[in-house]
């Protein structure tokens, strides 16, 4: 499919948002016409401006106000249409996008709107123009894109067509099933739009926190399936009104927006080649007919599949000699063991249970790089997977870009990509099995001395992130489209200084979770880490075990310390969750926080902070709870400020 | 009145919290339960803070989901309850807020609620203890104050009252008139709450965005008043769930809290001062007594009335001997004239119409030190007041600080008080008239040789202030409760790096006018013109003519300059304003932006930046129009970013 977007979407001047959007590889774009009103430059020099970039300027837009009208009005609306219509063919563009009219003056008269519309289409048809006519979700008259096609197939005119926008249709709750039956070639131009749900004023919600498609909660696939199977076969286009995005550096946002797209095709794809089974409705044959025309007509785009994913393999961490000393130290309080030693670098593994962690102090190399920029801190994470390089071909088909880095004798390659922000997803094939990658790398201690030695560590149950506000629906996609981690419910955790807004994304087996923290606010303590890291950073890392009790006294034993929890915490807890009294004296006693779902029970504990950084979680998992004990972040925070202060 | 804040409403530790709260010299506090739980110290450890710093503890909330359940859960709740009143015993609080149900088990049954209650009541009385009851504007039986008035009226115990919050009754739009009929001693606390009008979900709009009275669009005045009439007299409290304040240094928002209260206790005195003409209902002799008997029973806050305000008498800049020349030549270029040398001080005079600006380049200065933080910048606004002194007091009273400079021999003292940010406010006695103040401090040229050398500049129509996101709400509230300014509607602005919100104050005749622009994000222009300001700057300053187009034309012989305006500006006015093509071929040649209100026409246009900072705006007003041009701000970003760019 041809890919555009509208000039609104990102920040930035005219030339700046051209520039970036050719560099995303779309095909054009929609001009809004305020990004044109306000330009310097005249029509012809930013035809020339779109040409030199290879974009075409598919629609103008938005036309407003014009059907519906009192005749006085309406007059007065076509001179203003004739207008517009010298500059589009100035800036040689042949649709414009009129929207369902707001105006007070509306007449309700799908008539009156059809015969209005027939005349502007009219006018268009004389120089060769089309009008392309869309249903606000706030339209006064006209909301719907039932309404609308019903206005345009009464005006039936050859110039005018529909135009349809998921969000204004999604944000009412309509069916977009009913798109399916409208005759393709009346689809003039279409508009993906996304969004988190949001119970507020369509108009506000639509002006402020629509998203691309993949970053929000609305069902992407199915809107534009329906739209294929009615048989459009023109551009795929993005119109995205969201206030962070505005204020984002603009190349990025654009290659977020080419990966929404081409996640969206592929989704799709996947629909329409692999349908649900029949359900029994008559008409299943012939929809069944219809996805393969859409497969014959259409080319969606096709990237490698989604990486079936089996855990982290490693975390690999960035650090210098002195840091790496003292890193140490933590390590091996929470049970670590020295496990290897590299062959040829400064790079030391540590191995407890399934975790193996690696320090990277190597000069001259991407970690020491991202430790003189960051301090230590998290520099690449390491997925276990059965196809390594089918794992990067998907995340470069997504956009994402391949590192390759320098490899010495012996030393397996680690296929790797660079995730939002700079630090590195590095792909391990399964196959290798828990030693084969750093027997080939390393020179291994003894496995047999190692029994008995940690404290009961078992895996890596989750990370978290930190991720400046700009970052969140960057990584939400990224997360979804290259990893296939699919979001949790959002949750706000009242840090002293500022609500944290939290997010896990995780596979389907649970294998792999990442919980990704915002902080709007600059003065929480996710903020400052956030700063310090750039805009992205792990902040900490949960190590799950079977005995939390044990596994925390053991470390207390090697001199580990832990974030103190305040009595007047278990006080509470007691009347909150019906709980064994014993139980919670024991908790009190270890420091250890606990919430209960529907689905089981989570014990956890927070480590003290490395240099006022990183820090580590225990966790133990009972039954099938799914959370993060979101519910205890503010007694965390609320202890990291009071040590602070 | 007592006056609590709960301490949900800051930021920071509880510690911090509690000093932040005494500073502001509030009596008391609201003690908000997860500050309590997450606190390192014990129950005894907080009362004795809180009692050395001279708060007593006046409520400790909330206690949730409690009547209206199945007997089971109940008599769960009561054990918890009791559990509470162990703490709230060790914590010497006598009060606990029980907000109504939320819970899916909640059973719709007014004498249940009741009696459940009355039992807690009864567990409450059994130590001396009350508990309030309060309708959540989201609880699943009760949500309005006369639901949860039936309730307590059935439970009928003298340890069981109401609790009432503005926020949960207005906005639900509940009319609050009944309040004046319920038994005073049956209400025992009392939450004001502001917001602003936002069309979305109760409990989202609850938990982010209420705000201190008078920073928001509720009545609260109104509401008071009700409560007051039934005869309330214990507390005047605040619980404010903010996502800002939660970010904001404490100090800052503890005074708003205060400010807040102070105000809105003088406007109810002056409402029951000053009641409303008989309005022919046949309770308004009843209502009178009632009124009378509050003025008797309450101490309402009783400030210097507010000033009245005629225009701005000057305008004072911060800079040094080097920027003040080459500030010279833009002021001459403006058609300004240095109308007076300062008697002892390098501070220059420059008149042109009704219009002073004082430039101060004056070492060891406050405007010196203004200028070495912040560069050159407006340090001072001159008010032009009847009662300078008056008005002094009146700040002072709503908590702002007097600032005293020093005084030569021969100078005028300038009272003068500190606004929020760090620049001054002064009041200019009107009797001076237009040479006074001048006269006494300046040398000044002969006037008889300045007529016909301006270029038509008349008045100061408006001062635009960039303002951090947390200075919004605190600059709304001092513009109120300090300057007697209104706000109108709030706009939002498309700067090409992110939206900018701005919003007007004004007095009543429109003498005087600032405009308060915040941008969220840090990369419009606003944005950084006030970061460089510390968070609070004047960014331009709009000058009104009588004929901008010859004024204009005058500014630019003498080699102003002015902000570009793209041609398609004038290609697309044409086609959205009615407007004669001579008229708009005019505006075109010379530069000029144009809006149009059903009021009238808003002629107006921008100078280039000084040192890319603050610049001037030049306006003409036509007949009744009151706004600032607001649809054309994005052409001048627009513009000021091709600049840049």
């Amino acid at each position: 499919m041809r890919r555009t977007i509208a000039t609104v979407s990102l920040s930035g001047t005219l030339p700046e948002k051209l520039e970036a959007i050719a560099a995303a590889r779309f095909d054009g774009i929609e001009l809004f016409e305020n990004d044109f009103v306000n330009y310097k430059g005249s029509a012809s020099q930013v035809r020339a401006m779109a040409s030199d970039l290879g974009l075409s300027i598919d629609l103008y837009q938005p036309f407003r106000d014009f059907e519906g009208m009192p005749d006085a009005q309406f007059r007065r609306s076509l001179e203003r249409a004739e207008r517009k219509f010298d500059l589009m063919q100035e800036l040689d563009v042949s649709m414009v996008l009129c929207c369902s009219n707001t105006s007070p003056l509306t007449i309700d008269d799908p008539d009156l709107a059809a015969a209005q519309l027939h005349e502007l289409a009219g006018r268009a048809a004389a120089r060769n123009l089309r009008v392309g006519f869309e249903a606000l979700a706030w339209g006064r008259a006209t909301n719907l894109y039932g309404q609308a096609w019903e206005i345009v197939r009464r005006a039936d005119h050859p110039h005018l067509g529909l135009i349809l926008d998921s969000f204004h249709t999604l944000s009412l709750k309509d069916d977009p099933a009913g798109i399916a039956g409208i005759p393709g070639h009346k689809i003039f131009f279409l508009q993906m739009a996304d969004a988190p749900l949001l119970s507020m004023d369509v108009l506000q919600w639509a002006r402020h926190y629509r998203s691309f498609p993949g970053q929000g909660q609305f069902d992407m696939a199915n809107f534009l399936e329906q739209v294929l199977l009615a048989g459009y076969t023109g551009p795929l286009s993005l119109e995205i009104f969201n206030d962070v995005f505005r204020e984002t550096p603009n190349r990025r946002i654009a290659v977020d927006a080419m990966r929404s797209l081409l996640y969206l095709e592929s989704q799709v794809r996947d629909r329409l080649e692999h349908p649900a089974p029949p359900d029994g409705k008559p008409d299943h044959a012939k929809y069944a007919e219809q996805r393969a025309r859409v497969l014959q007509r259409i080319e969606l785009y096709s990237p490698p599949p989604l990486p079936e994913i089996a855990g982290l393999s490693y975390i690999e961490f960035a650090a210098d000699e002195a840091s790496a000393a003292q890193f140490d130290t933590l390590l091996q309080q929470l049970g670590f063991r020295r496990a290897g030693r590299h062959r040829s670098k400064a790079v030391v593994l540590y191995r407890q249970g399934d975790i193996n962690l690696i320090v990277n102090a190597q000069p001259n190399s991407f970690a020491r790089s991202r430790f003189e920029t960051h301090g230590l801190s998290v520099c690449a994470l390491a997925v276990r997977t059965a196809d390594p390089e089918g794992a990067v071909g998907r995340a470069t088909a997504m956009q994402s870009k391949r590192y390759d880095g320098p490899i010495g004798p012996y030393e397996q390659r680690v296929p790797a990509v660079v995730s939002p922000g700079g630090s590195l997803v590095s792909f391990v094939s399964s196959a290798l099995g828990p030693n084969g990658l750093y027997e080939a790398d390393f020179v291994l201690d003894d496995e047999s001395d190692a029994a008995g030695q940690g404290v009961g560590l078992q895996q890596i149950d989750h990370v978290a992130l930190g991720l400046a506000v700009d970052q969140q629906d960057t990584w939400i996609l990224f997360s979804r489209a290259v990893l296939g981690l699919e979001p949790g419910e959002s949750l706000e955790l009242a840090d002293p200084f500022g609500l944290v807004r939290s997010r896990g994304v995780a596979n389907a087996d649970r294998s792999m979770r990442l919980v990704l923290n915002v902080s709007p606010g600059p003065g929480t303590r996710t903020a400052r880490t956030v700063a310090a890291g750039g805009g992205v950073t792990v902040h900490h890392i949960a190590l799950n075990c079977h005995d939390i009790f044990d596994t925390v006294a053991r470390m207390r034993a090697r001199g580990a310390r832990f974030v103190p929890i305040s009595g007047n915490y278990y006080d509470d807890l007691i009347t909150r969750i019906d709980l064994d009294e014993h139980l919670v004296a024991r908790m009190r006693d270890a420091g250890i926080l606990f919430d209960r779902s529907q689905a089981g029970d989570y014990f956890h504990i927070y480590t003290e902070s490395f240099n006022d950084g990183l820090f580590f979680e225990v966790v133990q998992r009972v039954n099938a709870y799914d959370g993060y004990g979101a519910t205890n972040a503010p007694a965390r925070m609320a202890s990291q400020a009071q040590r602070g202060a």
